[in-house]
């Protein structure tokens, strides 16, 4: 829904949040609905190892849908321990087990481990693998810890961006307090019980006259 | 991760889940897309309303990633009201405050308000807006609730697939119990406090030995 969504009146949610670092994206539209995600949660900071056409892509910015401020800003790294030196806990996400003694975490509990760290100024990135792979036992072994999704164990192949929104919503949530962009609208008072009661009666009234309570006998049921 | 993620040795997740049904959607990408979210949370049933490009778009398979089985089981329908028929509640999801007296939900309150009626046997539906404007005022008012999304009120658009991935990884995550595919291996014990400090104080010799602790009086620091 572009539309109706980007609003250059409001705000932008400027709170720090985890760094998002993506290990040689394929396709650069799914860099680009990374942006769009990480725009749609708050988060801004996006680091891209390797990715496989070159950067900036053209593409990437089809798809962001107008969060060119996060592809432009995007830094380029040769390596996954390059695109992580200045950071201080880092978690890595990943679809399969990959045997490691690490733990292993969804991401509402990703969102609840980073949530004191960013607020105490420290450094946090999530890394995300390749849309084929994922990533290298090695570059698991550089994280703190594991975020794996809840998903259907015979279909658990998410898209590149959906992996980078679930972990923002979930971050995004806990850090607004799951504040939604509009509640329902506070018009009238809830109609005291005469006045419903008067309602009921007078719907009655109605359908009395267009004889709808037939046969008689089943006039209290109904 | 499309190699890493479907397995067809594991049992589909086939619990009772939301019916998602999509109003005149533009895009055949991201009708395949919205397919592999759903499978990729465990939700099955898919109705289309008018979709733009007709029905059915190859485009959707191939963005699918493998989730076929939805779309050759989707229903097509004329109108929001003969797709939602034979539903007993439906919810409408929508980034705009549309001014009707409707309860407004995230979508992990969604979940908990859809649960006990699917358990129930219910047939329970949410509905998405076409990606350009989301639904018209006339097609939220025949929802018995409106789902929005807590995003950044800057960049408040999202992708027609994610809004879907987002309603339907609550619900999984509701009613799996967030269930992770895979945990930390057991491999060994953690080690007791004895063999621990042994460990530190043979680090410690190796150091001494290659004259780490200068100058010696940071020594305790250190």
């Amino acid at each position: 829904m572009p539309g109706a969504g980007t609003d250059k009146t409001k705000t932008w949610v400027a709170a720090a949040g985890p760094i998002v670092i993506l290990v040689e994206p394929q396709l650069g539209d799914n860099i680009g609905t990374t942006a769009r995600a990480m725009a749609n949660f708050g988060l801004s900071r996006l680091r891209l190892v390797k990715p496989r056409d070159g950067w900036p892509n053209p593409r990437a910015y089809v798809a962001a849908s107008g969060a060119d401020r996060i592809l432009d800003e995007a830094t380029l790294h040769d390596t996954v321990e390059a695109a992580i030196a200045d950071l201080t806990y880092v978690l890595a996400t990943t679809a399969r087990a990959h045997d490691q003694a690490k733990p292993v975490i969804g991401p509402e509990e990703a969102a609840r481990l980073m949530a004191p760290r960013i607020a105490a100024g420290e450094a946090v990135g999530v890394v995300f693998g390749r849309e084929r792979y994922g990533l290298e036992n090695e570059e698991v072994a550089l994280a703190d810890a594991i975020v794996t999704f809840p998903v259907n164990p015979a279909f658990a192949s998410l898209n590149l961006a959906q992996a980078v929104a679930l972990v923002s919503y979930e971050w995004f949530k806990r850090t607004t307090d799951e504040t939604l962009p509009f509640a329902m609208p506070d018009k009238s008072r809830p109609a005291p019980k005469q006045q419903l009661r008067a309602f009921f009666a007078s719907i009655e009234r109605e359908l009395e006259t267009v004889e709808f309570f037939r046969p008689a006998e089943k006039r209290e049921t109904m």
